[in-house]
């Protein structure tokens, strides 16, 4: 380990304030709800990331993955490669992504868990750490991903910036420097090194890169915890310095939010789960569609539909006519018209075929006129209907509130992880995985878990 | 390699176009004077990487790609390693930029030899292309990131971006896309992928990440050539469709530039050749620094100076007082006061100890003023000193126009290659490397090259 040089560095600076809050955090001083929200984030990404192990865009990253090859570090989840560390950060993470159905929160505009597992994991695989050390890890990266969301809140994410790729890169730099023991200036470095990789567009959504850019956030903020512990020198406010991340890559800048307290104390009590493997712009609206679907009992008598939902959600989930299943995960029209048609949208195949060439999500989709309404959150929805017998029917859904009952949300991810794991694995490593990550409180060694999941 | 989907694309999108003006490249359809300046910018980018081996950054980024390990395909400048493909791009592009001693083109508002040389060159030393495909290739990335850069200049830059980063990334594209021979769609769809791995703040400048960009550049480019080959989808319209690259990273977007001739009809004859090891934002000044001390006889005499920079030098080399080696280079007045002591601004190893040590330099660069002066060139600088004696004493310099006698431009590269490689090389290994570059159009296999500047 190289240590850094001695530089003036401003004391309160953003940059620094994160690294030391990230630096601090201690299995210990967790709160029993915290752990169980780890524990629940781990499983429901672990699950998702085996489930989409064959996807198109896992084939492409893994075989070049492959191709370069090198030191047999960390596990990739669904397939038996052992790669270097970030390696199997880049795979793990793109393929955690790479159905659209893991977790999210809504104070770091994006997807969290899926950024940071992939890093902290491979570390903690490689280092033979502990579950708590583990916790601990995976609890410091996500709690950063929402701290530094939100001082470039709103207008980050407005101008095109897929949070996941660039805030989650900081993110993943936290958790990886958290991992690997390194002290607060080392964890600021190892953040400015992410800062300057930092990177994924919107424009993109709905191709296979939107799942690269988790990979890519991923292992760009390991590498930059590697990197930092190298000796490559950054500087101490990357964050916030002139031509820095908030003043390139954001309208507006709140600097203070870094230290700021959510409601409810963490900002993992704000996590949302995804029941449907779509964009969570869409949730709103797909649990109107359900809701819909439970009113008008006869769909052929629709003669046309409203769908009201946030203006943001026109720049990432308003495809109107989807060809291929990354553009249907992203499409309010499409998704609504599944529900509808009473197509199960927790299901990750049926966004594909199941749906596109279904003749009646078809005719439902075309009669779908999508309103953007200001005001609404980006997961709130309304859905107007209207019958040949001059009937309006009227739903609305919020699918912002993260659920409140956390012993009803572990059985409910519990089922999802069952029914995506267990057709690739069997039901008996399914079972091993999930009861490992829900005792990793517990784990002396995660290497056993990251094992159990990479074996094919 | 995969085919594409078939998809609508947009007939003349800048992305597209740029895709196939570089598919277009042919070397027999090259004038001579470019063939000239190619190897030129080779012969230079080589000695300077050859020469940058050993700095601190390139220590840290090395030391990380051996303990990843992987496949022997590409040689490491002035190192015994053969690494992966990727790693050897990023490693080389880190190395060849960590002198600052590269060339640029202020077209592309950047560097432009760093990032697209390591990528082909990596790809040719694989594939055992030959000298002319390396020419070809190389010029196809070079013209890219002045037309892509030309469609955001200046606003992109001007935003925080470092270009070399950025556009850096999608010329190494382009040109990676050239030399593994992919058609116009799989190259714009390698372009679209290398447009959301785009990265690299101003902000960092003066610190280990700013050479860090170009080898990040360098890599990304390639990786994304890469794994459009393998099929990774992206979509046709990544620079100019909506949250795209040019409307989230730059304020305004000129699509048309992409097709636009440059004066002299090629870019690459804009091409702009360092002979001090600093940014060329500092080197009109340096010239004039020079000026000023065969015009002052006793630099203690004076008593005060001022320099006039443009505007935008502010956001790039105006550290005010340098403490390493690496902030010397991006300081306007102490790169001045290093030509007014007579310090050899050409050698490297000038911009640490014996200039930060140097009492005179100290001195002098406590004297200077800088003023920034809207309408100046960034390599456009004018110098008044005053002395004790009441004398005023004016130089000025615009560096921002190439040479126009190419054969004096080699000679003067050829003596400054042999500088700086010969001590690491020893002379006839220098000899060799540099005779293979300057007929590197009659030279069978590149892999005979890359080997020769990759031993120790």
């Amino acid at each position: 380990m190289v240590a850094l040089a001695s530089r003036a560095v401003q004391p309160a600076g953003t940059t620094m304030r994160a690294a030391e809050l990230a630096c601090d955090t201690r299995f210990t001083d967790l709160p029993d709800d915290a752990v169980e929200l780890v524990r629940q984030c781990i499983l429901d990404t672990i699950g998702v990331t085996i489930a989409g192990a064959d996807e198109p865009v896992v084939r492409a990253v893994l075989a070049d993955a492959r191709e370069q090859g090198g030191r047999a570090e960390a596990s990739i989840l669904g397939h038996p490669d052992r790669l270097p560390l970030r390696a199997a950060a880049l795979v793990n993470g793109t393929t955690g992504h790479a159905l659209d159905y893991d977790d999210c929160n809504l104070n770091m505009n994006g997807h969290v868990s899926v950024v940071v597992l992939p890093a902290v994991m491979a570390v903690a695989e490689r280092d033979r750490l502990s579950g708590p050390e583990l916790i601990a890890s995976f609890f410091a990266g996500y709690e950063t991903a929402c701290r530094v969301g939100q001082t470039v809140a709103p207008g980050h994410y407005d101008r095109g910036f897929h949070a996941t790729g660039t805030i989650g890169a900081i993110a993943a730099a936290a958790g990886s420097a958290r991992a690997l023991k390194m002290d607060t200036e080392q964890t600021a470095n190892a953040i400015a090194i992410a800062v300057t990789m930092a990177a994924g567009l919107k424009g993109l959504f709905g191709t296979m890169c939107k799942p690269f850019h988790a990979g890519r956030a991923a292992e760009n903020g390991l590498y930059a915890a590697l990197l930092s512990r190298r000796g490559m020198l950054a500087k101490p406010d990357a964050i916030e310095c002139r031509q820095g991340f908030a003043d390139a890559l954001a309208p507006a800048f709140h600097p203070d939010m870094v230290d700021a307290a959510p409601a409810r104390g963490l900002y993992i009590r704000h996590n949302l789960f995804k029941y449907h493997a779509a964009c969570y712009g869409t949730h709103g609206a797909i649990e109107c569609g359900r809701l819909m679907r439970d009113l008008v009992a006869d769909p052929d008598g629709i003669v046309g539909m409203t769908l009201e939902v946030a203006v943001e959600n026109d720049k990432t989930c308003n495809i109107q006519t989807p060809h291929v299943a990354s553009e249907a995960r992203f499409s309010l029209r499409h998704c609504v018209a599944m529900a509808m048609a009473g197509i199960d949208t927790g299901s990750a195949g049926a966004y594909g075929a199941p749906s596109l060439d279904h003749p009646l999500v078809a005719r439902l989709r075309e009669l779908i006129e999508v309103k953007l309404v200001p005001g609404l959150d980006i997961a709130e929805s309304r859905l107007t209907a209207h019958t040949g017998d001059g009937g309006v029917h009227r739903v609305d859904f919020d699918a912002t509130i993260p659920e409140s009952d956390i012993a009803l949300q572990r059985r409910r991810l519990v089922d999802k992880f069952d029914a995506l794991v267990t057709p690739v694995t069997g039901a008996a490593r399914a079972a091993a995985i999930r009861d490992a990550i829900l005792a990793l409180d517990t784990l002396g060694d995660v290497s056993e878990l990251a094992h159990l999941c990479g074996r094919a």
